[in-house]
């Protein structure tokens, strides 16, 4: 698992003083860069996003600190899943959790490919 | 079926010049925001979101013109589902899909309250 | 002139329900997208951005529609000045006004350049 | 002076691969809340933004770590600057700096009230 504290920003409330919904993939986003940079040690992000899913759990106000956390999910030949929680630091409240599905993705060639063995093996283990 | 053109913002694309991911879900509540006015008649939001989802279909780049379109899906007791499709203007292409579960909330009350019986009729209808 | 109406989104607003003071300087780049396309005709924005400034006049809230207005400014050999206001739709009270300064720039070169003679007529001319 | 490291987040990039310029009003705002966080001891925001200014310097690409630096300015009877310094943090190349002048406002009472004398100095002092 890794686990990332959020810089929540003043613009990420809306109007009713609380994270807008469509912020929580950036915070994904956030743990998967993260994630991406401690499985594949540097190489540039090879894969595309296929599929995204957020459940609000609780709301998020201002001056709750927030970590966004990642874990192993499915691991295919060519794809695999990352799921995510958002909670609050201070007690690790849930405030919304969810997935993403990623595709290994060769971007000279334009084509999806296989993941490779070590990087299968490394992202089971998260 | 509400359609509404979206104004592409130049910051909503990342640095492979494809929208971002979580920006998706900001044109989905164009949609969502367009179809509320359109079925409750200028009452405000008082609902929640529970659940979003989004398929990347394909990518959308720089000068493409983009619409989302919302659709009724399965409304039960106090929740409903939209359904959403961000395609390019030009030929209908599918650029991504997705769905958003909302709850019936009475904000002054602080609970999730039933749907409304015209409401609910509308939902269905959209 | 340039006149674009803005599409507002929902998380556009801070939880003061104002427009956030940062994405006031989106809406000017919506003016500036229309701008160039209507003066250099379809070629690629070749300038970059030295400078911005924004006045905020008075607050625009959920419901109010917006419009950016792009204006002409000084035009000097390599650089020039963008002015804009953001103003109701409704009654053109402005909301926030400022400025920008581009400079021509060849991403090829990667150097600075002079405004071709047809492009500062134009440019002098919005 | 006040420094933020600041969280860059992908969709900051825009499809140039460089960080967007009205991003950078988003990063002052970082270090506008650290700020009166640091001098005004927990009290909430009781302050309007009049107006924003940015000098972009050079640009920020992808893997660059930036913090936001904040500066005292001008303490006038109501109203004060705050000065802005966005750098790389590896060496300290200034990436965008600026300023962004606040109006004291009573948000109970609906308007601008003059500066307390603790807080002027405090601001003074930064």
């Amino acid at each position: 698992m890794i686990r990332v504290p959020i810089q929540v920003r003043y613009n990420d409330y809306d109007d009713r003083g609380h994270v807008n919904n469509a912020v929580y993939l950036t915070y994904f986003e956030l743990g998967r860069v993260a994630a991406w940079r401690a499985l594949a040690h540097g190489t540039q992000p090879s894969f595309i996003l296929a599929e995204s899913r957020v459940s609000y759990r609780s709301p998020a106000t201002p001056g709750v600190p927030l970590a966004v956390e990642v874990f192993a999910g499915e691991v295919r030949t060519k794809a695999w899943v990352w799921r995510y929680r958002v909670v609050d630091e201070r007690d690790d409240r849930l405030v919304a959790d969810g997935e993403t599905t990623q595709v290994m993705y060769d971007y000279a060639a334009r084509r999806t490919v296989e993941i490779p063995a070590a990087l299968r093996a490394a992202l089971g283990a998260l």
